[in-house]
């Protein structure tokens, strides 16, 4: 099962900048074969369901590991079964409506 | 890794009424050992990440398997290294404060 | 247009103890005639859209108002025109197929 | 109060294509002096708290208005005190870590 996601992940108890935390993620997704792009509000992630989730797990870690005590994600993720559709498709569709 | 979540599957092409499919996920939350709470907005669920995330990607399963072309998840997810923390303890805290 | 909310503000640059800045926004709630649930991840808010909206900028200026320096707030919205519907409908409509 | 929002509104009941209802949403959007930017999962917006917010009840009334009779969205909101932010300084701060 496909799955399109976008991950918001925010570290609580670091203080006000939380920049370093979300590299640290974007180091995650870089070390996997899942496409990803990061945006203003988040990082749209897509792939198999298993590998993308595995992948959100080890942000959690890594963000604990590199001394985050809380942690708030916000998750939004999509699956179709009635076709194959990527990011690029998404946005693609919408401006065609334009 | 524990992990307090609150989730929210909307099916889409199946026209306007969902409750079937919500009822489905709780069907599917209840085979497990997850301590879960229905409220207005989507259900609260608690329990080792793993057990989590496998339930949910079932509900996904589930809902696709009982007729819904596509679905879209919101999920909000909690951990902390710092202290362990139930959902009763969440509203408890809150509460303590007003 | 009635809308039904689940809000949840998560105050950053302010520690780990988020619980006193959600009792703020409690609070706030308490001082509209709005209809608002606590849960474990939210709170769930029904009632006019610009009552609804007002009430969730208030509990931003509160917040920020009684220290944190940034907020990050998820909120999920539904709206319908099909039918009326409240809170307490959307929780027994599942239960119903359960 | 500036507010940076991420804005993902699901026109629920019909039916499976959803681009047609994005599109009408990014034209409501379009009419406004507010900066916002088409992603994978959502649109980015930001601006002026109540002139973001009109902006998205406007959409919600002109997706109910081309047909859809129930709508599900997902806002996420990001204010602060400390410091003027805009929607490229989020994603250049991240970029800087790398």
């Amino acid at each position: 099962m496909n799955v399109i996601v976008d991950l918001c992940l925010v570290p609580i108890g670091v203080g006000v900048s939380l920049s370093r935390y979300v590299a640290a993620c974007e180091k995650v997704l870089a070390e996997t074969d899942l496409n990803y792009s990061l945006h203003a509000n988040g990082t749209n992630i897509e792939g198999d369901w298993d590998a993308v989730f595995a992948a959100i797990k080890q942000c959690h870690e890594t963000v604990h590991g590199i001394g985050a005590p809380r942690i708030f994600t916000t998750i939004k993720c999509g699956t179709r079964t009635d076709k194959s559709q990527q990011m690029a498709d998404k946005v693609q569709s919408v401006k065609e409506k334009l």
